[in-house]
This record gives structure tokens, sequence and C-alpha cells, in this order.
């Protein structure tokens, strides 16, 4: 059988070592090609750069491997999975995955998730793509004990494919690899955050602020993907850009407008 | 019957002709409070500031009117909700509104949208809220034809509420306003972008591209925002932030995981 072709992204950057760890694992599966932003890009949502230039280059970051192709790019993650099909390769790639994220995606977080905007954008592109998460922000993390779950899913959605309009939203506990219990297909949870903003005042007497918060789960499910994580298993949420809220239209329909 | 407080904010930026627009007809039906970036964000997706500090000022644009408070902030249409919220009112507006975009936000385009991804934010929040565009890239378009209907979807919004997970996704074609027929609430259509990168090299040798693209639509059906504005219909899709694609749920819990 013909090896599949994988393109790796990620939102941390092209030396994060989430990514190192996703390409390691992908190479086992398939030829990988990296197009992933020279430097990190954490919520920054479904961003596009379209009103600046976006540069690219060929890097080599495993020196013991000349047979990975690795582009680092200017741009966003969306960005990234863009120039990466359009410029890049010369073909469709078989799958697209990003991540694997240093940091949850549960939840309300998909929506700030530069990982899982490059999902999206390959997803709208009619390419399978998965977005990996740990739960777990520390640069330092340990992402082994996710490896055989990612080559699990991967492989899994190679050979049954993933449905048209819909790409895969996956969050991993940090947990050792013996305490995780499996792995979950899951709603997203509805949550928030409470926001506080740190307002401080620079040497220069100019007030600024820093954006922090508290997340705020509002879902007592169990069938959602916070129930999965905090019950030890690795979340799956199928997760589309059809945006519509069809349940809304018949309501707003009753209007005067 | 008391005023409603009404949080305007749009991604084009505090100065834009839209966002000036929006904020006249706002007035005519409540209290306005602007809180807006300080420079475009066209295409920043639902980003958010969070590796560095937000800004905000106090400002004055209308120089004929003290009693409409306007804040510029530094960071993303997202940010501004968020400050907007937590920091600059003293209590929860009755409504947030976003735009009026210079450009249309139909279709796929509501994923890279700044307007919307405002509006998202405030529905998040359980705010009633509401994205505008207008499908006239033209800094210098005309608005005014949109202002009843502008007015009657904020009112009825007011009056009806908005179902709690829903924001709405309001596009409005270029057209002399006797030439609209009316208002449509619509799913949004499937279609995306066809990338083409405008490569090029800089003064110094280096090798740049333009992000550029055709916009190509997918779906035939003429219960769609793309049609409803190729028909000379105002559009309105209910949009949510549950991305959940819930018909595949029960297709992937048969993969072998």
């Amino acid at each position: 059988m013909k090896k599949p072709l994988i393109l790796v992204t990620n939102d941390d950057g092209i030396t994060a070592p989430g990514l190192r760890a996703l390409v390691s694992y992908m190479k086992e599966i398939g030829e990988v090609v990296v197009v992933a932003p020279d430097s990190p890009q954490s919520g920054m949502g479904h961003a596009i750069t379209i009103d600046n230039t976006l540069y690219s280059k060929k890097v080599m970051i495993d020196l013991d491997d000349d047979k990975t192709l690795e582009y680092s790019c200017s741009g966003t993650p969306a960005d990234c999975v863009k120039l990466g099909l359009q410029e890049i390769l010369k073909k469709k790639p078989d799958i697209v995955v990003s991540g694997i994220n240093h940091g949850s995606n549960s939840s309300i977080n998909v929506i700030y998730s530069g990982t899982m905007s490059a999902a999206i954008e390959a997803g709208i592109e009619g390419i399978p793509a998965i977005g990996f998460s740990l739960c777990d922000f520390n640069w330092e993390a340990n992402f082994d004990h996710a490896k055989d779950a990612i080559q699990t899913i991967v492989k899994e959605a190679l050979t049954n494919g993933i449905p048209q309009g819909v790409v895969l939203n996956v969050n991993i506990p940090k947990l050792e690899k013996e305490a995780i219990k499996g792995i979950k297909v899951c709603r997203q949870a509805k949550a928030n955050w409470k926001e506080k903003f740190d307002k401080r005042t620079s040497p220069m007497g100019k007030e600024y602020y820093w954006l922090t918060g508290e997340f705020e789960l509002l879902d007592k499910g169990e069938d959602t993907d916070e129930w999965a994580l905090a019950n030890d298993y690795i979340s799956v949420v199928p997760t589309k850009f059809d945006l519509t809220a069809h349940h809304a239209i018949q309501k707003i329909n009753n209007w005067d407008l």
C-alpha cells in the first residue's frame, strides 16, 4: 500500500515540542510534510493574513532527517494550511494534522484555537483533518503517553474517512499512559471564560491591560468533552464549520421582518 | 420605556464609515457605547490577545456629540467585546452590534470574519448579538439604504430576544434601497475560496506571497444566504458557536478506537 501523505502544522510554532512529537508519530504512518508558523500563534482563532505579505522558508529541524520536507511560514495556522496546500505540496494530502497543542482546546476553546483553525481550513478544502491538544500548557510537557491514541485516531480516519464538512477536535488529558481509560466521542461542552483584566501602568505612565480569566463550565452533561477529560478519557469532538443554527431559523422567521 | 443599552463594535476600526453609520442608526434606538479596534482587523477570525498587552483610550469622534461614550482598543474585535463588557460598561448591554462591515461575511466568510467574532464573543457571554455586513468593499460605500432594515432587525431582536447560543449574521446586498426585495432568514451556503498565492520578490531579493483567491459557491440551494443576496434580499443567518457535528458522533463511534 502507498504511504499516505500527511501535512503537519500547529499554532505554537515549528519548533514547539508538541509539533516535533506529532511529526515523529506521523513519520511512522506516512510521508510527512511540515508547514508551520515561524512564531507562536496561540489564540489566533481563524485569522488569515490579507493585509500583509507572507514569507515561507525551507528549514531543517531534525538534523538527522533529510527526508521530511519542512517549511516555516510567517503567517497564521490557517495561512500555513492554505500555503501548504496551494504552493508547497504538489498534490492533495491524504490528511492534515495540527498540534499537538500545548494546552486544551476543548469546549468553547475551539473558537479561539489556532490549532483547530488549521484543521478547519483543511476541512473547508475537503481534506480529512484532525487537531490534537494536550491539556498541559507546559512547554516541557510529555506527549508520549498520547502516541498510541493519536496514531490510532489518524489510522482510523485514513481507513474510514471523516464525513464531509467535519473535522476532529481531539483533546488528551494530562495523565500517565496507564491512567488513560480510553477514547470517547463527545459533544462540545457549554462553557465560557470569566474574563478578568489585569490593569497596570507602564513605566511611561500609560495604563494597559493583560487579558486573564477563569474557565467556567456551564454543562452538567456526561456526553461532553469536558466530562470525558475530567474522567480520564481522551475526547474526540466531531466539529463543523457550517455554523447555521438550523433550529433557530423557524423562530426568527416569525419575527416581523 | 427605558432606552436599551447598545454596545457597538466592528473589525474595520473605530473610524470606519460602516461603524459610524451603525452608531448613528443605533443612537435612534438606544443609549450607545462604542468599543472598537484602533486599527483595521479584517480577517482576524476569532483571535484574542493573550501574549501581548492591550491599550484602551477614550476618544471623541463625532465632535457634535458629547453623549456617546467611545473607546478605541489596541486589540482584536473579540478583545473589544471582552474589554467592553468587563471593564468599560458598568452593566450588561441589552444587545451587541458589530459592523457595518465593509465587505461580505456570508457563507464560509463567517469563519474568517472579525465582525462576526465580536458578535459571537457577546453570544458566548449570553448577550443578544448581531453582525452586519455590506457586500461592498468600498471604503466610501453608501450604507443608508440598509438603515431601515438594520433598525428593524435590532428592534425585533430586542423585542423577541435571540435564542441562547445563537447570534445573527446579517448581510446586505450592494443595491439601491428600492431594489432590495426584503429580508430572508437563511442557512449558511456551502462555499470556499480557491486560493491563489501571488509570489513576488522584494527589493532585497527575498521571495514573498500575497494571499489572493476566488470565491467558489458549492451550493445550489435556494434557502442559503448566497441565494438571498444574489436575488436582492438581505440575508439573516442564525449562527452558533457550539460547533459539534452531532450527526457525525454515531459514525465515529463505530471506529475501532
